[in-house]
């Protein structure tokens, strides 16, 4: 078995980033690049940039620093984006067709190939590359196709519901669109994004800078 | 002028909860609600649903607590979701083109009105009800429309140029979708939705919890 990293989340928020960056100087026909060039065009500090890489076990070279397809390979496999994981999408409504339709995920070792719903109007609808299925057939599907990893987007209301069947049925991690917390086993990963949520901030944030810079007009 | 709020961040994001809530115990033909059924239902601390509510200027009353109906709508108004702003999504790629086809937005106060694209291969194609239109038409209907809010689904590599753009011809708030850290004036707004880096922390989450069962097994 691999060692286990326990990489902190921070740090692993940063690694999209730094994979980023490093694409783009690979391009530029770069080998190399050092935890200062790093940290400068992200905004960060060295040291934390060091620190970070240091729990890949990645180490630099003196003066010429990280070299860039090592550490690629390595911050690829450290996110699991490497290899494909297949994944379902619980709820065909319109953010779960719209994330169905979204080929983005590919880059990120994540294949969309079930979409279900309980809606018996939307069963059988072509949405991008998939056929809507009855939620009655999540479970076969899952033990069919050893699928570890759902997208919920279901409405709040019977989120947790569908949380707690599709993890009696094996699911590992849940990427949950539902605007509510969700209560999972410690054994199951969950991460939610929340696009209600992001938008009141936004909309606040706004009312306070229109409120504020009215307040420097008079 | 109405009185600033000076809401905390972490406050605003409780708001869209509470707004669950309220609905979920309205539509149950309640009239009033205390802060501790809604902390319950939610996970919080009472005195943190009262300081929280405290920010709105509204007064629970002695025994029966907060008057729902009342805070429906202080909270939306807060929020911004009593009316409708429109908004512009600039890149029509598979990210835009799905929330451009979202239609769930319309429920927090954001019309989604113009999308566009530099790729004349993407220009007149319908997506949704809208049709992606050329960037160079951006600035004309920023100001035709008086459009404050817009949405970036572009490639990070030129995120920062459209930010720059769009805000010299007004934008007041942006909702960025790319996945790099936009600099935009004290004035400007800026609410960051990062796809991959929750993808990132999900599957690296999985990969932990898998790591110590498997040390649990063995």
């Amino acid at each position: 078995m691999e060692k286990q990293l326990n990489l902190p989340i921070p740090t692993v928020k940063r690694f999209p980033s730094y994979l980023r960056i490093l694409h783009q100087y690979h391009e530029k026909g770069e080998e190399f690049i050092s935890a200062t060039v790093l940290a400068d065009e992200l905004g960060l500090k060295p040291i934390q940039v060091r620190k970070d890489i240091s729990y890949t076990g990645i180490e630099g070279k003196p003066k010429v620093g990280f070299e860039i397809k090592e550490l690629v390979k390595v911050l690829n496999h450290v996110l699991g984006w490497d290899n494909t994981n297949e994944a379902i999408i619980i709820g065909a409504g319109n953010l779960g067709s719209a994330l169905a339709c979204y080929n983005g995920f590919k880059a990120y070792g994540l294949s969309m190939v079930g979409l279900f719903d309980s809606d018996e109007a939307k069963i059988g609808k072509q949405v991008g590359a998939l056929k809507v299925m009855p939620s009655s057939e999540i479970a076969n599907f899952i033990h069919e196709k050893r699928i570890v990893i759902a997208v919920i987007t279901v409405p709040a209301k019977v989120a947790q519901k569908v949380a707690d069947d599709i993890i009696s049925q094996g699911i590992k991690a849940i990427w949950n669109f539902a605007p509510i917390d969700l209560k999972v086993p410690s054994s199951v990963a969950l991460q939610r994004t929340d696009l209600a949520t992001a938008l009141a901030v936004l909309s606040v944030k706004m009312q306070n800078k229109l409120d504020s810079s009215e307040e420097d007009l008079g």
